[in-house]
């Protein structure tokens, strides 16, 4: 969908867990910010543990094929503790995002007013993580021989190419370039990892050349774990390979206000399939159903697909709301799910 | 050296940049914590940023043959910004490491009365991280081709064996079962690198059999980072992969009072080589020959040092003057690396 059509067709995956809760005060609020000539039309999708449990089945091409006719996909939370590990994560999440090249994955993490943070003092936090989203240590690739004996080796292939490094990290770099202060940290490993840290390394000193307004800066991971709870203002823009961006952006999540706020997208620049909008949190089992889950990760991803589809007015409307809304948390009851959707729902109108 | 005999014969590696000031602090406290009928006999190598200019070497056969006559090593610090990154690190730091076996790399942390955290309130940290030390992403299997072309590729190939990863979950599980609370966490990320994750849960799940004593839970590593910063009380013994175990060391080193005073042991616990200690912070390049280094972490090193060569009552005195030291570190004028290295002496002797 353009800005300019008139509707947006999306596919909503509640998913497991906590998952059909939160979309649907997402959906609320959606609704409440689409513009009036914008129908929304949506179509849902059951996938995960049930459906892998009665089908055996986490995602097919025929599944593949319908999601693709979509402008969009807004997901809940897929995982639940009677399925295998690692069966619904490859199998449907990871499958998902290599199928329709999600290869930005993108974390905003933003403390704002009225939200506690374990950190001391109140540091103002407002970066964005660029994770790329196809390569690195999640391409399945690796394997094991003599399982199970005393002799298994099993191995795990980071896989990074020059194409797939260079969009992410040109990608980032025009985020920055875009944000008031214009900064990007490369976070990596490349005194350890040498043969993927070149890569990278080069690469992004390379791209650095076309964006001579953005100050640049080089992290090792286990450094900027260190920088993200002693000097979390000193980022703006971070880039960084897949297995490192999913462990920093959990820090980054907890540190600006858990991951009950924290969104995330995983866009497909270029369009050529639909991109992929849910919280950072998983599907909770342990709350699920009790009307106890927080919406608002689920509603600020929902800003992320407005954004992404051209709807910035309203994507900031939506974050405005949620702002607002967080700003008056400290001293309020307890609100349900529900309440809250509804609550931000009427700031969005309002 | 076993406690009872009566030389201690220590290789001592000041390294670069700070290195060389807060070995020397280092030494001083082990002198004074030494009981009186064992003699300390040092001998210094001049590894590092140095040597590699002066010679293009960064650890050769003759060195390795060398440092294996030593009872232990103790280290500064190596790396500068002079030489290309990775270097120092694969040619001499991980070089060593992996000559010498030394596949647990023992990081405790704990939070000291009057010590300063990032952390809002004053949480209890008391855990200590097991970090394999050869395996994981960390063989140096991997590599490039293409290089410098858009079609480059590069690898990185985390190798797991079952022989690896069971001797030090084992040993972790014996950790465990050694401390109070008896309580062990394997981090990992099985979710995703499913060949190493499905070895790394079996062999725990298998070694857990022995050690009935033992509660053990599971977390992957991103949800580590988060509970680091929100929960960290909840952990004791945590056992991890090598990259992993990096991660999240630094970050358990932030919140429980800095890299300042976090230690490390690199050893081989079967001591069929020299084990090495060493402070987990760098060269520091910045404040190097200024006297502004905290000594500490060097001086937490020389306890594990002791402890690992049979000197718990001397290990413990130095930590329990460490401790002391901290305690009173609130509202103090600051002291110079060697004032804080006498004041530990002092009170080690006392
Ligand atoms: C569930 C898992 C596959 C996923 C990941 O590792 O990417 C999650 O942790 C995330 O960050 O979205
Ligand atoms: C310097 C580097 C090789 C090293 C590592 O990654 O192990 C360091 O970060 C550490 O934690 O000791």
């Amino acid at each position: 969908m353009s800005a300019s059509s008139r509707i947006l067709n999306l596919a909503v995956i509640p998913g497991d867990g906590i998952g059909q809760e939160v979309v649907a005060e997402g959906l609320k609020v959606l609704s409440a910010a689409l513009p009036q000539d914008v129908k929304l039309e949506t179509k849902e999708y059951d996938f995960g543990a049930r459906r892998y449990h009665a089908t055996g089945e986490t995602l097919t091409d025929a599944d593949l094929d319908a999601l693709k006719a979509h402008d969009a996909i807004l997901l809940g939370a897929i995982g639940d503790p009677s399925v295998p590990s690692g069966v619904l994560e490859r199998g449907f999440l990871l499958k998902l995002r290599f199928a329709f090249d999600h290869h930005v994955n993108l974390r905003p993490s933003k403390l704002l007013p009225g939200v506690a943070t374990p950190l001391a003092g109140q540091p103002e936090i407002d970066f964005v993580v660029v994770r790329e989203g196809t390569e690195g240590p999640y391409t399945g690739n690796g394997g094991t021989i003599r399982q199970g004996t005393e002799h298994e080796v099993a191995t795990e292939v980071s896989v990074n190419t020059a194409f797939g490094v260079e969009r992410v990290v040109r990608d980032a770099f025009a985020r920055a370039q875009a944000r008031p202060r214009k900064k990007l940290t490369l976070v990596h490993k490349n005194n350890v990892l040498t043969f993927a840290g070149h890569l990278w390394t080069n690469t992004f000193e390379k791209v650095a050349a076309e964006f001579p307004e953005v100050t640049t800066d080089y992290l090792h991971v286990d450094a900027a774990t260190i920088f993200l709870v002693t000097q979390p203002e000193r980022f703006d823009v971070i880039v960084t390979d897949n297995l490192f961006g999913d462990i920093i952006t959990d820090l980054a999540a907890a540190v600006s206000g858990g991951i009950g706020v924290a969104a995330s997208g995983n866009i497909n620049p270029a369009r050529t399939f639909p991109s992929m909008f849910e919280p950072v949190h998983g599907s909770a089992p342990d709350i699920a159903g009790q009307g106890k889950a927080d919406p608002t990760a689920t509603v600020l991803s929902v800003a992320l697909l407005l954004r992404h589809l051209g709807h910035e007015a309203e994507a900031t409307r939506i974050e405005d709301a949620v702002a607002a809304d967080l700003g008056e948390r400290v001293g309020r009851p307890e609100r349900s799910t529900s309440e809250i959707g509804d609550a931000l729902a009427v700031r969005v109108a309002g």
